[in-house]
């Protein structure tokens, strides 16, 4: 007898087949006792087809109309959903972002939860009802859609969890859970069977896509255990959750890498005071993020400044960094986006020196070179050439003792659902 | 400076393209000085493409959920339509149903609209937007998504109008206006000026599609001017409007014709007290629609009953029918499919005498059969074979005089695109 709010991705609900089958597991579910609470994505491409729609429009489409536009593919795969249970003979109430008042600011594309009022929900499980909502959307106080913007579904799922005291939230993805490594990548990657808070947020900061930060963040403010599994398996998939003395102390927990970032360098700039609160307040200005930042020793009165910041962005930081370099005086600035952020991640980390000295050693005997390094508490990142970044994901695996025995089988996605997966993040 | 609510059917909206040519003839209309708000309905085949959806799931979807899958339709083309009015420089602003505040009763499929509270679309106006409203939505008390039936965005159209003290209702469509008959079957047929809301009832009663009845009904009651018009030229089409002493007084204004009907007869039951209301209150208990009714003279204690009915109910009314038969001690129920109803409409009907037999004659003189007679104050229709409708509905235009100069021109619409439209009414 638990509360369970579970999560659908887009490709668990892509077409009207494995609509069907999300709607067997949660019904099964329901029978075995539990109330649960589905929330779920646009159904597959359903997406991409609107931006496409609204993209041979207007090339900048209105925020608000665009956020409108989006919902709909949400509320589309709730109602189908709730049809397809309702089919196995149980009763079920589909509910949007507004239906289950979740209001947001005003912040199209990428609104912030600021409150839930989960009566509606609550109402609907005493009543004995499956409850679908619409994951990715609320609304602002005007009453004006929005939506959440990437990992959206996910922080509704986490959000209504905490609103309903639900015992677990569970994740459904392509994936068995949260890896070692990505099992792409790195055949013997191991899935964790639990993992803390921060290591989960510093291993979707490293790069790792199982999960959205954001959502990792709400959980970890709310108490909620998020159990991250696979929608094709009834295997356990990971626990995430408040750190407890159970979880294996392992120094590392995981290796994460990320090729989504740019490296901008500014040369030779001159090192006077407000130097980088420049560079980084027109960043800011912009609404651009910045993940690494490295300022070398002064020589001569100049300093180098370089950082990494998303590659969609690279046309709009050029034009901003541009500016800066002139009112600088800088010598000139350059730019890559071959570059890859490689990062290891454990709680253990925080006792255990030596730990980063390990993982330099590790490259450098692999012939990897390091441009960048940046640590926390439980991560170490570096920036090194992207195209050794495989290689470097694979002899840190080894070297810190991740290899398991199995070697990681093939998910049931075909190679274009997993690209999709990749390029996308509701 | 006028206050115009413009209606834009599927067709009228099918594709990018036309959403861009809407939004052209709208943003005219408000740089001419007008206050504009558009109602839209779904893209072209899209509510098809639900429904066929909905049927892959469930053979009987729940009626609420069904409502809120279709009503993704309107607002795709909202948003869409919004952005390309902006795309143009004027400002635009799409509601749903929920954001103008038509509220309905809870008769998921086919809600009846309760209220309307048109100040957010009041407040948009005088700000100087453009306002582009989701037609065939509301909701209902409970705050869930309904969706009006057949002639649904007309209605939502009209009752913007009402609400707004709009000075015209416009409703766009692929025809030029409201013809003496459908132009595809009589080439002479003549675009008519102007026509009461009583005239225009009778027509869509009669089976012209133009217009729904819920729409001519609603703009009726509250004295909405409807303009029915080519979305594809600015040619003035239809008015539809209180009778007035400068419409003409033509003893007939058009001919409409129905094959929508089914006719079913009831033979040989014992005639005694309350037989009809037997026969018409199961089904109206079924929730099932009666157009045309006639009980033959007694014999010998006996009588038939014979009515039409929507061919589209044809299984659920036999079988409520068959029930009565056994009920009642009849000797068999009649069925057939292959009827048309042909109608005459005409104020000038009501003090014409003669005007019925004149009708009965043309047929006779042409060898059809007539099985059925009903009148009205301004309409006489009877039922013929379904094989003589087309020959029925040219010899009576010849008849009153209605033969126009001109051969009707074909409209830009494929032969698939007016099949869709003759199919679908929302």
């Amino acid at each position: 007898m638990s509360v369970v709010v579970a999560k659908f991705g887009g490709t668990s609900v892509a077409n009207p087949e494995r609509i069907r089958s999300v709607a067997q597991r949660i019904v099964s579910r329901k029978r075995a006792g539990d109330s649960v609470v589905a929330v779920v994505s646009a159904m597959g491409k359903t997406t991409d087809d609107l931006v496409a729609l609204a993209s041979s429009i207007s090339d900048a489409p209105d925020p608000r109309e665009m956020d409108t536009l989006l919902s709909t593919g949400e509320m589309v795969s709730m109602s189908l959903l709730a049809m397809a249970v309702a089919e196995l003979g149980e009763e079920a109430i589909s509910l949007s972002g507004r239906q289950i008042g979740l209001i947001t600011d005003s912040v199209h594309g990428k609104a912030s939860i600021r409150e839930i009022h989960a009566d509606r929900i609550r109402v609907a499980l005493s009543a004995g009802r499956i409850v679908i909502v619409a994951g990715f959307q609320g609304i602002d106080a005007a009453g004006d859609i929005t939506t959440l913007g990437r990992g959206g579904s996910d922080t509704t799922a986490v959000a209504i969890a905490a609103g309903i005291k639900a015992d677990v939230c569970e994740i459904y993805t392509d994936v068995a859970g949260v890896y070692t490594a990505d099992p792409r990548i790195v055949p013997r990657a191991c899935k964790i069977d639990q993992i803390s808070y921060e290591e989960m947020l510093e291993m979707a900061a490293g790069g790792a896509g199982v999960l959205h930060k954001r959502c990792i963040e709400f959980a970890r403010n709310f108490g909620v255990t998020i159990h991250c599994r696979s929608s094709f398996s009834d295997e356990a998939g990971t626990l995430v959750k408040e750190y407890d003395p159970t979880m294996e102390k392992a120094i590392v927990s995981g290796v994460a890498h990320d090729l989504s970032e740019a490296k901008f360098t500014i040369r030779d700039v001159p090192d006077t005071t407000g130097v980088a609160a420049k560079v980084f307040g027109a960043m800011a200005d912009a609404n651009l993020g910045v993940d690494m930042i490295i300022q070398n020793l002064s020589e001569n009165g100049h300093t180098d400044i370089t950082f990494t910041s998303p590659k969609a962005d690279i046309e709009r930081t050029t034009e901003v960094m541009n500016r800066i370099v002139r009112e600088l005086g800088a010598r000139e600035l350059l730019i890559t986006g071959e570059v890859a952020k490689v990062s290891i991640i454990g709680a253990g980390m925080k006792v255990n020196s030596g730990v980063a000295a390990q993982m330099f050693t590790t490259l450098a005997e692999g012939g990897i070179n390091i441009s960048m390094i940046s640590t926390s508490d439980i991560r170490t990142s570096v920036v090194i050439p992207a195209e050794s970044a495989e290689e470097a994901v694979r002899l840190l695996h080894t070297a810190f003792g991740l290899d398991g025995a199995k070697v990681f089988e093939e998910t049931q996605l075909s190679a274009e659902e997993l690209a999709a997966k990749a390029n996308k993040g509701r």
